[in-house]
């Protein structure tokens, strides 16, 4: 219960410091807490982080969705408020409930499960997390929670941005292609405002008997120039990436995610299990990262309507800590050998590679002039180690994952 | 004196065996000799590794150079004999001499150069590198060579490739952007054979205060239709990458490239110093990789004529082994704390980053089907580590180095 003492703690906080009530009152930045509380150089890399506010910190959990760089622009100052600060107001005069813009409740949400997911990690590790808070003066911001070098995980990043930004034309014609109701054929606006939220998070545990997850859930909107709400479009995911194959781990994984996806729609299930094994694929390795799980972007009104697809996507990511919980559980303790942590170690190597040579969300993320680069790249795992040539003797476990990585497999 | 032995054995080996003499008389996979030799599984991939005889594999050598997908086309099969065919029988039939085209004498200068550097770094290290050498059916071929957890060394690769390939019209169109005499404006063909060869070397030293080197020195020429050689140009240089920065080893490294270039023309050094500073860049770290050295591409008849070209690169190559080891003999027994080994391997992650994230040559090796990936990442360190947020404490060494990859300094 202890790691849960830190969290309560940070909350009775809150109350007392208006300052960051105005942003955000239910989270204040947890030095207090921090394991890294003792480092006057972590401090001041805290102090420092706080001065990277710009859109392209979110590049986990929304660049995907986006693909070029919108990111750099401003939002047009003019006269009437914009829809960041509309969204202020409105959250200060009438807080957020289900008649609330799904911009609101959608922040509500992810905002609530990172605390819930930090919480449940935090329990099983037994050590708090770091919580680095940062703003965007244009409006939203994001909440980066990383936990390191801890007794059950080697590095736990969960993360959740939120940004209000503006399209120019260029992107809107470029969105098009996936997104007819983004603008009538003859009328393209010079530019639209948007919103983007969602949360990230990667976790690699430290005994190699224990997988890797990641996860991604994220919500965008355009705003019309009346105000209201314009095209939108829900997208994420959740995979899993073991360096020793437990069948029944895989089995279990798949089998709750196409429980959560079976509840909302048949199909989702083997379209969005199918999807992440195409995404999630080292190409120049010739195999997957992991033995996947689900993946989907663009979910819009062609699919489903919106209150539909939240409510999947709700699901879906409150579904999320007691399964990966329970297969840690089952994992942390088990004995391994030395060899067995290397053989982890150069798995988290073609992790590596995935991530920063493949993965749209990181690469979008980089590229952005002013990213908050440490939030992008929590996603690396404390260690990687790549030896040349290295082939797993045949016939052994290392060679069984190697094969399944090659050959993807239907686990439910 | 030990570790020249087993280069010396080969030489013997090769000689009694024609089956290596056709493609390479000088050279024979050393798996006898390899410190890989006990290893079952080692064994295995190196035969997997002989089937793929692609292009690609060429990746660190020759990719920056042509920066396109030209590379999986197949050489238009035909009556008349292919380049490859045709130096094949030059070879075969004159040897190779200072009146042979240019293509077959650099192919025999980083030959021999490859074996010169191994010599070089086996003695350092006191560890014999594994070499694996590698075909196209196409023509051509590589020679991989990896020292790997050695006594001073964690990783060091030195790599030759030699690729006979045909330019598809659309990559010559793009080429010509920088290469007009690739074809003239009226009359571009439909295809043209090319040549490219190089040779790339990474070291990574165990002890931190020994820094990291990379080298690549590479040629590319096009054929006439009447088998005349075509465009032609050199690329290449060499870059250094500290953990912890010894000035006098910095001046000492520059001011060897600097004496190289000034041999040929004074004006080399400051632009390709230049050049190495803004390409060797982690934009999205705000820092350079390392401490820089020189950096070139498309030096071709507009800047010098290819005998003066050729003097030059032969120079700069021949420098580097005595230049990098009597720094590797200053810094390689140096007593360093184990703060000191994590700072170098927080290091060795920004090294990653770079090579998977901007290295144009990387990139465009492992987006090529069927690329030999472990000669690309051969690159890479043995281990590296990300913590997040970490900062090196004010006015340390470690604040010291980052403060010189955020603004280059000039060296001499």
């Amino acid at each position: 219960m202890a790691s849960r003492r830190p969290t309560l703690r940070l909350l009775e906080q809150c109350k007392t410091n208006p300052q960051l009530k105005t942003f955000n009152p239910s989270w204040t930045p947890r030095r207090a807490a921090s394991s890294f509380q003792s480092s006057g150089s972590a401090r001041q890399a805290f102090s420092n982080s706080r001065r990277y506010l710009t859109l392209a910190a979110a590049g986990l959990a929304v660049a995907s969705t986006l693909g070029y760089k919108m990111a750099v622009e401003e939002p047009v100052r003019c006269d009437t408020p914009s829809l960041a600060e509309r969204d202020q107001q409105t959250k200060r005069e009438k807080g957020v409930n289900d008649a609330s813009p799904m911009r609101l409740r959608m922040e509500k949400f992810v905002k609530e499960q990172q605390k819930e997911i930090v919480r449940a990690l935090e329990q099983a590790d037994g050590t708090p997390f770091r919580v680095d808070e940062w703003q965007r003066k244009e409006g939203g911001g994001g909440i980066t929670c990383v936990l390191q070098d801890g007794k059950v995980f080697e590095k736990a990043g969960v993360g959740v941005s939120v940004v209000y930004g503006t399209l120019p034309k260029p992107a809107i014609i470029k969105m098009r292609a996936n997104h007819k109701n983004l603008a009538s054929d003859d009328n393209i606006p010079d530019s639209l405002e948007f919103f983007a939220a969602g949360l990230s998070l990667i976790v690699h545990p430290k005994n190699p008997m224990a997988p890797t997850v990641h996860l991604n859930y994220r919500y965008f909107e355009t705003a019309n120039p009346d105000g209201s709400s314009g095209a939108w479009w829900f997208g994420g995911g959740s995979d899993l990436t073991p360096s020793y194959l437990f069948d029944e781990d895989a089995i279990q994984f798949h089998k709750n995610l196409k429980e959560v996806c079976d509840a909302h729609d048949k199909t989702y299930y083997p379209r969005f299990k199918k999807w992440c094994d195409e995404y999630f694929y080292n190409k120049h390795r010739g195999e997957s990262r992991g033995i996947g799980g689900i993946f989907f972007d663009d979910l819009d009104e062609t699919v489903s309507d919106k209150e539909n697809t939240f409510a999947f996507v709700q699901d879906a990511l409150k579904s999320f800590a007691p399964n990966y919980i329970s297969i840690i559980n089952k994992r942390k303790d088990m004995p391994f050998t030395e060899k067995e942590k290397e053989w982890q170690q150069i798995r988290r190597g073609k992790y590596v590679e995935f991530n920063l040579v493949h993965d749209r969300g990181t690469a979008f993320g980089l590229n952005t002039p002013g990213a908050r680069v440490e939030s992008i790249l929590m996603s690396l795992p404390l260690t990687a180690r790549w030896e040349y040539m290295y082939e797993p003797e045949p016939k052994s476990r290392e060679a069984r994952l190697v094969e399944v990585l090659k050959n993807p497999k239907e686990w439910v």
